[in-house]
């Protein structure tokens, strides 16, 4: 059994991650953090875990880097960016490794980080160590890092099905569009008017147009995936669910022969996935559907041709508090421990 | 005060339409008809109607066309297609006005139906005459008109916020993406296990792509704008509210001077539309949101042009069974009686 | 056409308020205020009725009771307990008259309202007064009055099912038991954490027992028409719905002869409510459904007698914030104006 | 790992079980029938599952009782009342023990189940055997059984927060009334109009008052408890959830001493359930919310005493297809089979 610790578990995502590690049947949470809580059991604050027998003896601390360093191996960052980075500094000084779930540590740029987040960098020294926590990808580096960026849960949806066919040149790297729709829980614990049951409810809205923050870890993946610099179009919507993120994405074929192209494209995902236990490659008329998805670290990935346009239509469905965050957090944990990945995970 | 009347009255376009015609200070209910519940009143079928006193007394009817054509001068078609134009036929020779809700009507080319509605069109000798009943763009044609071939759900959505910037040559005509949200009730009223609550509920999907149906009046539409051949790209899905359409457009601007762009795009808007009581055109930073046309005929109009990739956003929202169906019917037969265009519908 | 002003008009009440006002074809809304919205038009705060001309015209402007004064007379106050009887006092003096739509007057008893707002009643000289807007049952007192109570939206729902049958002496008094089930609209327009979207979907709580406010006016009302005191057990639940109340009332009849019991209860609601506009008595086997009342003033109320245990079961639904908010204080208006009572509201 | 069968596993009680089962560390999911899906594997019929590598290869079967018995040691039915027990009668012949979710075995009179389910009894010989699947009442006799009847979801929801009340004499036999609120998975899964998202959604509604079949199990467990027999008000309603229960008891207490009353009714429930790993009995301000238990085998219960009505009120919620299904069902297997009570349930 490994220990582990989360800081910052009052949110969605570190509610979720909590979840996760309470059965987790490597790994033990020796510690929770919360400045609201503190004090409290986990039990007390998420009555829905009070059924395991660790959250009623756990209780929330104060953040405090060298006692969590005392008592956790491996420490996961459920903070605001710009706030992960400053623990994260001292936690990997102590010896720990790190497992940040919010945006500090996934652009490997400190001037884009600025760009898009709209202060200086609290850490940029770090930047070169850390490594993008997406297993399908980076799956040898994480097995060796101290430092994970976990990605966000809109880059997650749209990196997964589209990083294959750029990688095979399979696809124009500037046609990419990206419309995605997300769940509530995506905006976090907040009590702000705007995600009130009533105004979410029987309502659905796009937002953040056009320069969405997680576009720069996005455009950074697929520019290196190409190999050339990549700018794409993203859209995201809130639509009326507690979890789940459905994302369509209009791409141009860079060789537009209908007759074989959804065959090359299927190539392509099975050659890429087709033993990855954590994406599903829909077959037949089968399309994505968050349903099939939440509570889940499945990732669902179906395409199409539209022989009538030349385009392609490719589709994903995950869980944005699950595969987008505390999941595969959790399948980076599993890699960096030398447990079998799927661990604590089906 | 007109009579008017509504064949197919029990689905959820039906009902919404004998809501609005209820509450209509010209036209009077004057018959409704559904095989299923003949001999029911109005109040027994749909009790949310029973404070309105016609609805106590108005029964039912089995539907045939030579009583409708004694009872009504303007009938409502709210039927499948295929069916509706088998109704058309004889009220028209018997001298009704006729709106149609179903998508017999809508194209003009027999074969273009055939293509995408897989059988031989029921009366094309009638193609010619019908009008297609966008009031923003056929609003003469409209007042003359003896049959109405009122437009689809997601058409419209799509049409208002397209229409103008194509007369305008000011996108690219083989650009057109279209991402559309629809409420379930845009499914009808059908048991069928996929629109049961539990299915329905807590999921995002997208369905029928790539060539679903609406399609054949979309392009249509758009190509005689455009004075040229339009293929458009379309994927809908389903969202779990209700009511409602929201549709994101991505679009390819012919003269990519982003400097003046996003104002050329709001004159041509205001041109169209500044004084279209049922068009909202959104300024400032106010994005769509259905829950702010839901019940209303209005559809919600906004645009952005994103520096980076240089396309075009636009978005629109709508009731799906309003202005996507009974609320534009209305608007239809006000003109048609020469009413005022709100009447009974603000 | 008689002027009228809404004081408060940003939560959902008032809101819902100006839906009505904006409609109502024999009053001109004159004036909203809103401290948070001072200097925007309604059509700003509220986009969703921007389609009414009124609503671009019309500004949001402090509250100030002289100014109201000169521009309305009748001031409908949205406002919290305590604060609206503040407003109240100025408004009569200068000659207004008042609906508030607050606990402010409910109660009769200064003592009363103290032991369930936990604050001296800010205007007790006033009680004496105000007419419990209830229309069903003050119609003529409402017609006369100055100062409208209008009740809660729990109240009502509990009210106008029990109090024919109290009248009658077929229950006992002591045995009502009243399990009510609210949307979550009912909470108010505020920011908090219980009332976001994820933490309301999909879930479904009791709250506020044993002693909520309104109990002061329900059992008020209920003593007055038993003509002695009555106690009742309420339970309030908060379910994800965004409008609507459900109520469900047990009942020991004074004679359980089961034969006539139920033709009695029948015979007493007919001769209660038959000829009330928006009282809908369901026959046969329908039973009330929120959603056949959402968005209309009417409340639905249907009855059973349980053989097996002698008990009656008395359920009805309402739209929280139409009968039980706005729409009924719209009908006092109607009666106090002597305009049609229906009007604006069918 | 014990093999394990599910019979009519395309409901939503059965898919839940497919999920509990496939995820059991001590059972073996051997065989799944559904003449619907024949010849599929379960992850094409239920994608959600189709990460679990037993998904790809287990096959949906026909249901032949001689096949199953060579399959599996216990077979669970997931089937409607009366078929369910014309499988288990040669499925126990056969050597098979047979845990049973409909209602088939629950009453122990074959004159009580004809009388609420309106048919004979298929296999009256077998009530004597059949033991009452509530494991927190008939743990030691679940053991040892052969064939379970597993409880309803209402009636588990109602059961377990009252019968250690009436065991106790702490409440009125005649005074039990019951408020229940279900999620719409309880209505299973079938294609009928009343279930269509648009009619669910945005709508509470009462049904099947006031002789629900599940009365027959309810009172029949109640009656045993209090040695006398007991008759109860039960009123169910239909919420907009998929899944969850909320019940709320009203009960007069026999010794109406309000200074002792809650602290005996803590030590009562604390006597019950104090060591029961899927009970929760709430402190402090709790109430119990559905959404705290969805997914989980768990039943939460508070409980109040209101001085203003001498009456109690107690609360419970649980997952209609879980603690009140599948859950349970999997809780017996474990008591059968000698496993940890908990296992696959935590």
């Amino acid at each position: 059994m490994i220990q582990v610790a989360i800081v910052g578990a009052s949110g969605y995502s570190g509610e979720d991650l909590v979840r996760l590690l309470l059965s987790h049947p490597q790994a033990e949470l020796a510690a929770v953090t919360s400045r609201q809580y503190a004090g409290q059991t986990v039990a007390q604050v998420f009555p829905k875990f009070a059924h395991h027998p660790r959250a009623k003896t756990l209780r929330f601390s104060e953040p405090k880097a060298e006692l969590l360093a005392k008592q956790a191996q491996i420490v996961f960052l459920a903070l605001p960016h710009g706030v992960a980075a400053e623990f994260a500094v001292p936690l990997l000084q102590l010896g720990c490794q790190v497992i940040d779930l919010s945006a500090d540590f996934r652009v490997k740029s400190a001037a884009v980080y600025k760009d898009f987040y709209a202060h200086d960098h609290p850490a940029p020294e770090l930047l070169a160590q850390a490594v993008y926590g997406l297993p399908e990808v980076y799956r040898e580096q994480i097995r060796q890092a101290s430092l994970i960026a976990s990605p966000g849960c809109y880059p997650t949806s749209i990196l997964l099905p589209t990083l294959p066919l750029l990688k095979a040149g399979l696809i124009q790297p500037a046609s990419i569009i990206a419309d995605s729709l997300s769940g509530v829980s995506g905006a976090g614990r907040k009590a702000e008017l705007d995600y009130l049951f009533v105004e979410c409810n029987e309502s659905v809205r796009p937002y953040g147009i056009p320069k969405h923050r997680h576009l720069s870890e996005i455009e950074q993946e697929l520019s290196i995936a190409a190999g050339t610099q990549i700018t794409i179009q993203f859209t995201p919507h809130l639509i009326p669910v507690n979890r789940g993120i459905l994302t369509t994405l209009y791409l141009t074929p860079t060789d537009n022969n209908a007759s074989s192209l959804v065959s090359r494209l299927t190539a392509c995902y099975q050659a890429a996935y087709a033993n990855e236990p954590f994406v599903r490659l829909l077959e037949g008329k089968a399309l994505p559907d968050t349903k099939n998805v939440v509570g889940t670290n499945v990732i669902e990935i179906a395409w199409r041709h539209d022989p009538r346009t030349g385009r392609l239509i490719v589709m994903s469905a995950e869980d944005n508090l699950v595969k987008g965050a505390g999941g595969q957090a959790v399948q980076s944990m599993n890699l960096m421990c030398g447990f079998p990945e799927t661990a604590g995970l089906i």
